[in-house]
Parts: structure tokens; sequence; C-alpha cells
């Protein structure tokens, strides 16, 4: 089953943080660029690959942006297979963040893309916009194949409130949404009470955050907005249950470009951007489990 | 301007009908399946090649469904991409069903993917879920590169009612998406009064088309679920406006397997898959063409 998979390996690294790959070309380091010339995918995969290297011991999953592949078209796309599959290979479990979202019969050719076939990933990020039958295709994987899924339910962008904090009934958009959810996972909940049915839920609107936890108890959370976009330790605590379980922070743009923190990251070589990279890991590791443990709660001391 | 160029064509073939490009592997004719072999992607291109030339004259756009294509993994995203380019080449514009929709960096490189890039298409389909910021990147290459999109607000399938006909206040949520949608394509309004941001609506609800046919005066739909969803001609009348203009129509599975109407399917030739695709081309556009004027409008006569 997904969720205990990922708990498992949370605790094993006592970190819930996750690693984004999202290669956008302005962060590939000059000696990767330079080795592989005009081969600008395999340059994306020699730097997914250096990166999972870096911190394969210290983080339990990566998360993949499929947009990023997409813009840089089959050879693009070849490199997200070949991280996904070199990540697995680490031992680490994968994230496909594609948001996708369509009607039943067409939900079954992007489950069968994005779990089974040449994308294959152990959990991807869904778009809730359709309604159950868009979801139900999915929910078949994880039953049969120990898949899981992250469904959007608070985004972490700044218009994310136009619809989902929306007021419908006596309450919000984003709090119906988190109770559908909730009510779709309620037969995948594994040994630790977590679903392999999760949610998207920004770092970047602490109360929301706060409040989907506490909506939605058996329900992981997936958190972007840590890091880039602004949100800190202090801000993705909430995510939390009182185990330090339930939750899973992403970064990606910060930890793909800590290297550029050198004094001249132009010059940067293999083993300095391990280095950084390891180094910015551990600083996002200690932030979010020291901020945890404020609130009384440890990864790492409860299991 | 998207808007100009998809009603020209439309008025030029007197026919709002979009010929859906879906290729469920059981579509695919024998004939094609023989003369390649294993190669199930070249005879997807092959099948969508064919479609194509049989009704160039008769269609003004297709529309590819990605999922289709990406369960195919590269050499199947390489058909789409061969598919989009052979349309083109006869003169039709080419629709993108991708549904994406993601925080503005990324919708960025998704934009990039799929208006400029490998899978370049006239226009693509986005999902509204995390409001304006997810949609702003695709709008520049409206004003700038001419291109269109087609916002999900009312979708043709069954639960499509879970999120869409909220109650928000006074009026359900695709009539509060309704109007944002009519205000996001207020800038890119042509010639025929129409914006080149259009609007998904499905014809599986033909009182909710109707609403929005009135609440978005100047807004294009893309109506699908005509055929094998369900919907017919006198459901899908309730898209266009007095002058018969402002919607498309698309239908996939019922035109891309029209041939099996045939005694023997499996035994079809390439002249008769020609044949059978071009009738059932024919009768959709008599029948919508036909309820339209039963409302009194025709595309043809008023221009």
């Amino acid at each position: 089953m997904f969720a205990d998979r990922l708990i498992k390996s949370i605790k094993k690294k006592g970190n819930p943080s996750v690693m984004g790959l999202d290669p956008r070309p302005g962060l590939i380091p000059q000696f990767l660029r330079d080795s592989f010339g005009g081969d600008l995918c395999q340059a994306v995969f020699e730097f997914n690959k250096a990166l999972i290297d870096a911190v394969a011991d210290l983080v339990p999953a990566v998360k993949l942006q499929i947009a990023f592949y997409e813009a840089l078209g089959l050879e693009g796309l070849r490199a997200y297979h070949r991280t996904a599959h070199y990540a697995r290979e680490r031992g680490l479990l994968v994230i496909g963040d594609v948001k996708r979202g369509d009607i039943s019969s067409t939900a079954e050719a992007y489950r069968d893309a994005h779990f089974h076939g040449y994308f294959q990933c152990d959990a991807v990020t869904l778009n809730p916009f359709l309604g159950y039958d868009s979801i139900e295709p999915f929910l078949k994987s994880c039953i049969e194949g120990g898949k899981g899924v992250f469904i959007l339910v608070k985004t972490s962008n700044p218009s994310s409130g136009e619809l989902q904090n929306l007021k419908v009934g006596d309450e919000y958009l984003f709090q119906y949404l988190g109770r559908k959810v909730a009510d779709w996972g309620r037969d995948l909940i594994g040994e630790y009470g977590y679903s392999s049915v999760g949610a998207v839920v920004g770092a970047t609107f602490p109360g929301e955050l706060e409040d989907l936890r506490n909506i939605m108890p058996h329900t992981p959370l997936l958190v972007p907005g840590y890091g880039a976009q602004g949100a800190g330790g202090t801000a993705v605590a909430n995510a939390f249950d009182d185990n330090g379980l339930g939750a899973v922070v992403n970064s990606s743009r910060a930890l793909m470009g800590a290297y550029k923190l050198a004094e001249k990251p132009e010059y940067i070589t293999a083993q300095q951007l391990k280095r950084y990279t390891r180094d910015e890991v551990l600083r996002m590791r200690d932030d979010i489990t020291g901020a945890i443990k404020n609130r009384g709660m440890d990864i790492r001391e409860k299991f």
C-alpha cells in the first residue's frame, strides 16, 4: 500500500521533505551543460541523477513536475521516464506531479500512462474539478496496484482562492472538497492510519492547512509552497499530526538551485553540487522537524 | 486571432462539427493493423491521417485528446505531434484537449509545450481550478500569438455537478465560472463578436448549456458529449446564438468508429473507411445544422 510505503520511508529517513525535480533550464549547472554539449535533455537527466545521488539517503521521495519535461518535447519526456526509473532504483518513491483530470474513459488512459505505462510513478497528483468519476479509475490502481494519489484541495498559488475559497453553504469549497477526498480514501487506509488517497494543500495558506489537517485526519498531505514560494517550517508544521506524521513537504527550486549560494556558481563542480544540495536538504529537514518539535511532536522519537 | 480563424472556417465549411481524434486502440481498423505490423503508433498516425483526409473539406477543426497518446508513451506522443502537424497542413485548426492547469511558472512551461513547442496546437483546453494565474500565461499567447483556449466550465461527465453545480451565493459554480471566463476573454474579442477565450460546456446538460450561452454571449463554446456520450442535435442547438454561431460540437468515438456500421468491419478497406467517416460527419452536420434551423438560425444563410 502506497501510504504505508511512504510513511515507512519518512520514518526511516527521519525526514518528511520531498525533493521536487522541475528542470527549469536556467537551473542546470554549467559543468553539465559543458559535458553534454547541445543535448539539453541529457543534461536534465544527469542533473536529476546528480541531485538524487546527493540526497537519496536523506529524502523519502521525489516529485517530478511533468510540465517542465513536456516543454522539452519527446526527449524531455524521456528524461522524465529515466529520472523516475533511476529514483526508484535508488529506493525513492516517485510522485508524478501531473494534475490530470478528465472524464472516466479518458481518466483510464491517463491512469494507464502514469501508473502502468511509460510515465510510471508510485503516485500522481490529480485535479478534482470533474468530480468522482474522473478520480475513480486511479483508485482502482491504488487498491490493486499499490499506487497513490494526491488530489488538489487548496493550491499554493496566489489566485487559488478564486474557486477554492468560494463559500458553499456554510463552508468553503476547499473544506467541502477536503471532506470528499477523505471519503474517497476511506477504504484505502493503511497500518499507520493514513490513506493512499492524499491531498495537495499549499503551505502558503497556513490557516487553510491547519483546517484541512483537522477535516481529513486520515489523509496524507502533499504540501507545496515551501522555500521559493515563501513558506517556512512554522507554516508547514500545521500539516502534521500529533505524532509528527501525515504530510510531506516539497521543495523544488530551493533544492535544485542550492548550489547558486556558491560564490561563483558558474564554476561549481559535481562534488560541490552534491554538498550544497545535501546542506539545503538538511537545513530544510531541520527547519521542518524543528518546527514540528516546537509543537511537541517528533517523527523520530515517537516511532 | 484564433476566434476569427475558427469562425471563418466554420462558415466556409458550413459545419460547426469538430472531429475528435482519440485513438483508443480498439478503434484502429484491421487493415491498418495489418499494414503496420506491431507498430501501433504508426497505425494510430495512419488512422488519424486517413480520417483527416476523409473529412478535411467538411470540418473546421480536429480535437486531439492527449491522454490516449500519453497512454502509448513517447511513440504515442510522436503520433500526436505528427497528427497535429498533418491536420494543419490540410488546413484544419487543431485543438489540443490537454486540460492542463497549474501555478503560474508551471503554466508557462505547459504553454510553451502546447502552443510553441513539440505539441504545438492552435488552441488548448484548460482546467480553471487554480484560478486566474494558472490561465494568464496562456492568454499572453492568445494576444501575441493568435492562439485560443477553451476553459472547462461545465463538463459532460455524470459527476461533473459534484463541484460545478455547487451553489455559491445565489448562483451555481458553473455560472460564477462562466462570468469569470467571459471576463478573462474581454480583451480578445474578434470581428465576429467572439473571444479567443472559449469555454468547454458539455452537451449532456442542455439546461446548463442554454444558461451559459446567455451568461457568456461573446464566448465560443466547445461542446463535447455529442454522439457516443448521448447528446443529439436538439440538445446542442442551445449552444448557438441567433446567427447559428458561437459553438463547435465535438464527436470522437462516433466518427472514428463510424466504419463499424459496416456489415463486416474487420474487412473494411481504406476507401470504405473514408466513406463511412464522411457519411457520419455529414449526418452529424445535418443533424446539428437542422436543429439550429428549427430554432430559426442558420450558419450558411446568415453569412
